[in-house]
């Protein structure tokens, strides 16, 4: 009775991280500060839990529209980014999602199970995207939505914003521009909002991982018509609370994300002057590294107590790959240490 | 770029509540006690919510799984039953899939988003079900699936246990019991999951409509290959916390339960003892009924400040009926005392 093609996908496999330091995940590493978990707290108890949550969500999607400089009608709001990318593939006509090659998994999964083809435009060895090769699948392929992670994952790297300006102007479906890691990068996208062109971004990297809240900006007639295939309640009391009160105390959160930033920047500096390490550009909360056998650097850092993300098995651009998210600064430096340490 | 079935689709409607006595969603009318909302705010505040949730979730499978009678690997878990259906209808072979009608109007409304054909088989004036009828029509539409809402919503009634199972002895395609008003329902069909039939339950009936938790049972390979089309994190730490919390203090629910149905039986004999009022039978926790005028009826007891469910908008068996959601002992007595009024 199962599609043959679903039975045939590997379950979503998550490693046991229990006792370990936990670098796998491009979580942010610092605790609720005592004093908001308990404002927080306060907040979750007053929930009335009997009654169906907000299902239309105007004064959420305003506060999250207000912080974006857009209008409370062009967010959309999703069980994480991967809930928003669901709706999108379902609601878009016919024709093949584009993405570039690494890049986050979920495109490419979720496109599968909605039966919609997926063309890929490699990169090139230094991650980079060349603009002309994309369209050009685009056209061959008859594409009808293409996701660009800015930064991407998992190669950490930002695309100069000429490369998407000239994919938004000549593309003629969708552009999604996924900004999970625009919390740590240069640049966002906002700006190059059009009928053509959204924005995807999620609290998660942000301190809220367990919250699963992703957000879509887009135009606000496109937004109104891919809300009518949300589900009604898809967003419950409690994640609606949280958020209302995220946003209250945002600072807070984009303090720890520019604390993950000068984090990374030290790490990477220590990458840089390992022997045996290369370490690419990161405009993310991780960084990714190359060695000689990363099957083996994985194992002994997790001999050492360190989860990372092995990128090895995905092979081509990502052989010996390794991806190591920001912690805290004693968990980088039981990183630096245990490399220094494997490395010598 | 948006698909033209889906633009015409009208967005998902929820009429404005605020200061009505609210009977329109059957939600559950009790407040959670103080001393179980101060316990499970202390446990809310202990959430790690910089972490992603857990993805597997065999913890809280296990206790769900416990609870009725059947293995943690039966068990899959989803953002109320809503995302659950989509999952099957979007994991499930091609194949059209049949609805009795009335019914929940999520069946026919996910199929439609997945382009998967509905066909539809009419309850009889009493809203009994002809499997015989049913059977008919899913072998001549090629059925993959079939949703049997067991007692149905919105006609509150429960097909014989004989009906069910003569579908589900017959039907080569998957069979969902939807059991989301079980909880005030005199039987449940657990005993009835096979490789073809699974159950559907959700906790939002039971006080948790907040929650938006949702699952099925299952034979443990089919739940194993629906995990496959699951999002990986869908249920969020706060959620996941809760339902556990839940299932600790299930007595609690399940007395608020008992009460609803007492308060049920006093509301029916209320109705029968009222010119004009055509009460259908109930194991839920709404009645259904009819009336001359139901918009005059449903506008009338809005202006009193009581907002319920006015289902003549779906013509057909439904002409002039009203969905009345079972509250409190008080607000039952408005409703009541409003339509000895009305009707009067």
């Amino acid at each position: 009775m199962i599609r043959n093609d679903i039975k045939s996908l590997a379950a979503y496999h998550v490693p046991e991280s229990a006792g370990l330091i936990k670098l796998d995940a491009m979580e942010n590493p610092f605790t609720l500060p005592d004093v908001l978990r308990k404002a927080w707290a306060e907040r979750l108890a007053q929930v009335e839990i009997n009654r169906y949550p907000d299902a239309g969500m105007l004064a959420l999607r305003g506060k999250i529209a207000a912080r974006a400089g857009v209008e409370a009608g062009q967010v959309l709001i999703g069980n994480g980014s991967d809930e928003i990318i669901q709706m999108l593939l379902l609601a878009m006509n016919p024709g093949a999602c584009v993405v570039p090659t690494p890049t986050f998994v979920m495109y490419d999964l979720i496109s599968r199970w909605l039966k919609r083809p997926v063309a890929t435009v490699p990169l090139d060895k230094d991650f980079s995207l060349n603009a002309d090769n994309l369209l050009q699948v685009c056209a061959r392929e008859k594409a009808e939505i293409v996701f660009l992670a800015c930064p991407n994952n998992p190669t950490g790297n930002l695309w100069p914003e000429e490369t998407i300006r000239q994919i938004a102007v000549n593309f003629n479906g969708l552009l999604i521009i996924d900004e999970a890691y625009g919390p740590f990068s240069e640049r966002t996208h906002t700006h190059l909002i059009a009928s053509n062109v959204m924005v995807l971004r999620t609290f998660s990297k942000l301190g809220w991982a367990g919250l699963r809240l992703g957000y879509l900006l887009g135009d606000a007639e496109n937004i109104g018509h891919l809300n009518k295939v949300r589900m009604p309640y898809n967003i419950n009391a409690l994640t609606q609370t949280s958020a209302a009160f995220l946003l209250d105390h945002f600072a807070v959160f984009e303090q720890q994300a520019a604390a993950i930033c000068a984090e990374r920047e030290r790490v990477m500096a220590a990458f840089k002057s390992m022997d045996g390490i290369q370490a690419f550009p990161s405009q993310t909360n991780f960084i990714l590294i190359r060695v000689a056998d990363a099957d083996v650097v994985f194992d002994k850092l997790k001999a050492a107590g360190i989860l990372i993300k092995n990128m090895h098995g995905a092979g081509g651009l990502l052989a010996n790959c390794l991806r190591i998210t920001i912690g805290t600064r004693d968990e980088n430096d039981a990183v630096l240490t245990a490399l220094r340490e494997i490395m010598a």
